[in-house]
């Protein structure tokens, strides 16, 4: 049976008591889990609109309207899994260095455990220091990238660090399995044809939203399978892959984008990636007045918390 | 002729003059009236965010953008009906026992007059109200419901009526004529996969937004007008049933929606389903600053009301 | 030293972390604290705008910027205080009787304890159930109420139990020592003159806002001071006090109120009174969106700590 | 007794029913009324912000807040007084000579009657048509406008009406009695001290906000009466007097202004002006999303109709 | 190479500097331009919601994040293209025909020069003042209408100049090629059939969202280019074709409409159309907190300049 | 006369062109010019919300409203200055170092030039940069501060370089002449008496909103003028000085703040002493909706110039 689970909502309503996600037990424990929800709120890495720092508070809001059966994948995450909110990683704003370290430092225990942290951002630059800790306990790992933008400029005004630069660090750090790679949803006007020629000279596989509306969302997911196969893998979701009507509270929003329906399908069709991390990011409340962004960006992390879920159901099945 | 119908607003700009549903006139008769707009401005109910007893003033303001001619189903409202907007049901806010005697109250002399009533809420509680005086008139009633919810749960907190138990008392009262009863659209996570057997023990038909994506809207317009038959329905309509981008004014959302096409896509559809009565609910307008939710709201209730228009003139017309 | 107190904002930043009010620790223990603070998210007897449910959660949020150091009052809450933030009770929307058990229950082994309660509504309701669980533990109590209305009402609606008949049943039931309570702030347009002469009926001494200009704030404060005199009194602040310029985000807005300042000035003249607990109430989110209405609330509850504070280091002066 | 009052509020709840101003009878008569309010929803002379055109519906929405009983002037207004809603004139948008006529033709049966007009703009252009339907039936009369702005420019961009010209051309069309007019709020900055001059020139008196600052509203409560005497006068608010914190719901804000409380006060010293019309203009409500503007205004408006209560209670007890 | 082009974003970031259209050079010239961005902020003639005087500058501000590269139509329109930022056309609000005027006097030079003006709304009537304009240069010209609405009546209240008149003045005047002319996008309730027989009846193909919807963007844009021929044509956008889900910020919302995706898809078949000029009308910022409606905006904006780009690169190409 | 000045507006509507600040012409010069205002749009240092990115293109928005004679100080700016826009700084987000850098560069010339330097953040650590291009020309200067704040703690989370610290820095790197410095407007809960005394120990003069309370304004005023002395100075206006029901959108609220009035009656009191720049930071457009923020911001700055006009007037005078 499952140590921690959310709040019975018959109970006690969903719009009282602290506000974690899905109501989840608030603890710093490595013990007896088997994913943790992380907050890093941190965005001094935005090249535009900024203020995703407030974002996992958003997210934990409305969470409270999650429940704990998935119909579509046919599991109950709270009878599977144990999980707890681990609160937030006590970032440094204005200091990407020294909050890098501290993701780390806050991820690696959780990581030791065996637990599979979903991290929530803060701004896309965050995700570095994730893969760094993922890569300590699992090695390099295939990336999963949603994402409108490609996020492998070299610098932005001389600067590495940054939330278009991260997975061109991340590949120079060694701590993506780029063959195994994929950025799908890229979109919108670019510098040149170089944004998108970068990213496959690195390695990466790349499916555009045009491209992706070609060949329909079932095959793009097939082709991510097919990619990441069946090593360990990463996925990272900059909410600005959907389109901004469906998540206008996000930083660099890109028109011409996804549904939340069909958000949710792709991600239902990942069951069997074997992923180690998750995270979500670029979400930003201050202009998300009417909650639909933080609502979808909690349903994208009951997806995740499904996926896991399946995992180890499939896994107790094996065992017996 | 029409004894009652909307200003002419090459006359009166549509900004201007006391707002009332698609300016109507305002004025408690049941003389001479086809069909009935009632606010029932009850939301105490709500289980999460709450509000909706604003709902009815919202739709009324942005309604006045609506004009009698619609051409997908090529009729002229104006010409065929009398209508009026009867204003708002007084209810007791906290009181559901002594609302449910007022919307009866409210409802059975326009039913009785042999008019169709259109209420807009307040949250879905309500509908209990307007089906007990449906059933005087009518007996009990094939429900078409729209709705990401099932709203078919026993209690909340000990508490039997709310806006999530509605149809398990309507049945229980026997209300509804169950095998001829449909409920559409239901998604996001639930408590447990009995929400969904809940629903299909009761007799409900039921089906849900995935599988409605798989078999398209005209099938399953086509199964409810299957399921519902020849015989009396009533047409209940949560908001929530709409994808939040399109309709973030209400109180539990639920991303993964449909689109505002496709909600008046397949009303049109039911053309020829026999409704005695009509509702529309669960509107917050505190969460609709730019009135998109209210403006697709008082689109669905013209749709509505032009069902009405194409019976009285098929009737019209078998007469002659 | 105080066992619990807030989290370090130079260790972790004010926009991380879970939110509880001014970061305390989130512990539901009733021993080793001086105060709690307790969220009552119920507002289902409200009469105009709704949604105070909300309103904890918004109070905590903001609340992130109090810092422990008082510098007009002379005091550090922190190094004086244990306290804690207790959640919220577990209301039923929609049922005010069981509502109220629930309040009882909850604050009654914190009040046993001899902590101070600290209540976030929620509708002004509320305090009803406040009263009669401070009752049990100290006797009838002084009130001070600052409210830009009486709720004093009989009943709305045949309705007895609502946020503007709280001060009614709350005398026939004996909680109140209505020659030492009073009533400061109201103004507004009103039923009839009786609405005023019903609270001076049953006891309560009133100062209206045009009084209150009058007399200026000082001697409001003193006048405040006298009546209550040596004995046990409850604080119990409805935002409306305030001048919805200030506090936009509230039920029953009345132009023509007071501001900021001279609302934190007049609550530290109260400092020598024996306040046993404190309620704010009828702050509403949704029409807050720049956070003023909940950070004014947030900072009324630091005056409120700080009173504690300062009484708990009187009584350890005179204990040396 | 009065033959048309508002709703009563403990029957009917505030938030319920169609929108009219303070829930009186929305009907177009001029029998057996002492007053009548009137939208004029017209804002193509606005010169920055536009949008008054829904400032009627606006103010409409939030004035069933108001109760009939004003304490500080000790009058019921519903007992003095028989009021209706008469709707809004049919104002043509983009042209200001045809509304011009539309408002003439609607004030003069109103005037005719013996009834006192209260318009609700619109901008503040509408005030021309007011003055020459109340230039009929009262000749001209003494204007006090609160304002921020002097209005008395003779045209812009070569359009010689315009929200901004408005009472330049009533002196020109001898509307107004310049000699007991009186201009009172100016203030921000100016294209010149002529802006200033020429209102002096055609023989205002005019009181800057910052002189009104120095004497105090008491003392320019007494010079506006002074100024007025016993003669008929007409009294134009443009909302835009009151701080932008206070009234953010505008066209052309001007920081530096005066409070809620400070506006009440100052319009309940001019009980004794014989008024024969009142306006309120310039309230926009896409720019008041927390509705505080609107609140104020249908205070403002209270304050208007308990003059008229006054006046009517005097006569009456001069003719015992 | 192009003498004027944007800012370099990898120097100045994009939230930086002064907000011209996608940061080109705010500059009044008429040489050595290929196109030119123009505001004409008039909103006078609106028939609901006004307010689109502010949307050249919200289309400015958000438009920084455009980049240079079209992906979908591989060019890169600041290598091909010198373009410019060449202000607003000084409008006079409340006076169309004035204002009509000034629209002609200030694309007059741009067209003579041989640029290609890019107009910003405003509401949709100062297509007549383009259209005047073009004409003198160009001839008549076909017109591509994107828009929920015809704009063919004849007058409202009188008012022959109306942003609902627009295409019927313009047809009368001789300004447009009718044969080769379309109007695609229609949708919502009609005053009667009419509506639609009227544009019908003056020559204009039209297909409404339901035909649309029926045969596929493809097959319609392929009848757009069909029906417009070799000959030159003009653009007109009224943001209101597209849903308000993902334009909430315009004036009369049309619930039912198409998705941004789907907007740009059509948009980029209309490639090899000689358009002579463009404009896009009707956004109101005041609606449009999230910046979304502005964001599409600037995107429609992009695809028009990455029009004109390929048929200069085609020009070149065919010189070579 | 003045070679550069804002846009007559009888000519051009306020709502229309490129937005420069006063509708000032917007050119890179030092050249004849008495005053540029610049743009410092970094916003990296704050510790609480984000977001002042925008601060500067908001300020310059509504800052069309802003006329040039200012009717308090008797002075027309555009007949005694020539001013200009210069745009902005282009600072690098994430990089306060580099960022430092550019502003000193940005600076520099325009103080050689002897123009004064009016600018608009951007969070409060740009004053720093600022301060050191300020030395270059002037030496170091005495710091006349309004803010809630002190800003003169020395480090967050380990981090010197702040939107908290930048005083404190200031001061170790002799840019600010601290014996005839002043801090006012602290208020708001503390770390500790600490942080007062920091600044009171590093020599500078505080006051408190408390103590400014007391003494009334203008004595405040006397004090700071007294303060200064003859010599140069720099003013450096927080924007949360002001109570946040005037100003909002800023990133660290302070509830019990100043009005709009008070804010405009001190700074004309400092009109004789000789500052040498200016400064204007925190305001946040995200939390701005309504504008009043910007809109005072505006106003603030329109001060500034006053003051910079009326020397230069009193120097022309006793040239002659």
């Amino acid at each position: 049976m499952s140590k921690y689970k959310p709040l019975n909502s018959l109970e006690v309503p969903r719009f009282a008591e602290i506000k974690t996600f899905m109501r989840l037990p608030y603890i710093k424990t490595v013990e007896d889990i088997d994913y943790a929800i992380i907050g890093i709120p941190f965005d001094t890495a935005s090249s535009y609109r900024t203020g995703s720092r407030f974002g996992p508070s958003a997210v934990r809001e409305i969470s409270s309207l999650i429940k704990p059966y998935n119909i579509v994948q046919d599991i109950n995450v709270s009878e599977c899994l144990s999980g707890i909110d681990y609160g937030d990683i006590p970032v440094v704003p204005g200091d990407i260095d020294e909050t890098y370290k501290r993701i780390e430092k806050g991820l690696d225990p959780i990581l030791e455990a065996g637990a599979i942290p979903i991290c929530i951002g803060g701004d896309h630059s965050i995700t570095l220091g994730e893969l760094r800790s993922i890569k300590k306990k699992h090695g390099p790992v295939a990336l999963v990238q949603f994402d409108s933008h490609f996020d492998t400029v070299d610098s932005y005004f001389g600067n590495r660090y940054n939330h278009g630069t991260v997975f061109k660090r991340a590949l120079e750090e060694g701590l993506i399995d780029v063959g195994r790679s994929i950025q799908v949803g890229m979109r919108g006007s670019l510098y040149s044809i170089d944004d998108l020629n970068n990213s496959i000279d690195m390695g990466f596989k790349v499916i555009t939203t045009q491209e992706m509306s070609k060949m329909g969302l079932k095959e793009v997911a097939k082709q991510i399978v097919e990619r990441v196969g069946d090593g360990k893998a990463f996925l990272s979701f900059d909410i600005d892959f959907v389109d901004p009507a469906y998540a206008p509270g996000t930083g660099t929003i890109e028109v011409g984008g996804f549904t939340s329906f069909e958000v949710l399908e792709i991600l239902r069709e990942l069951k069997n990636i074997n992923f180690v991390g998750y995270d979500l990011v670029e979400i930003i409340p201050a202009f998300d007045s009417t909650q639909i962004t933080a609502s979808l960006g909690s349903n994208i992390i009951f997806e995740f918390i499904s996926i896991i879920a399946l995992k180890k159901k499939g896994v107790r099945a094996n065992e017996v």
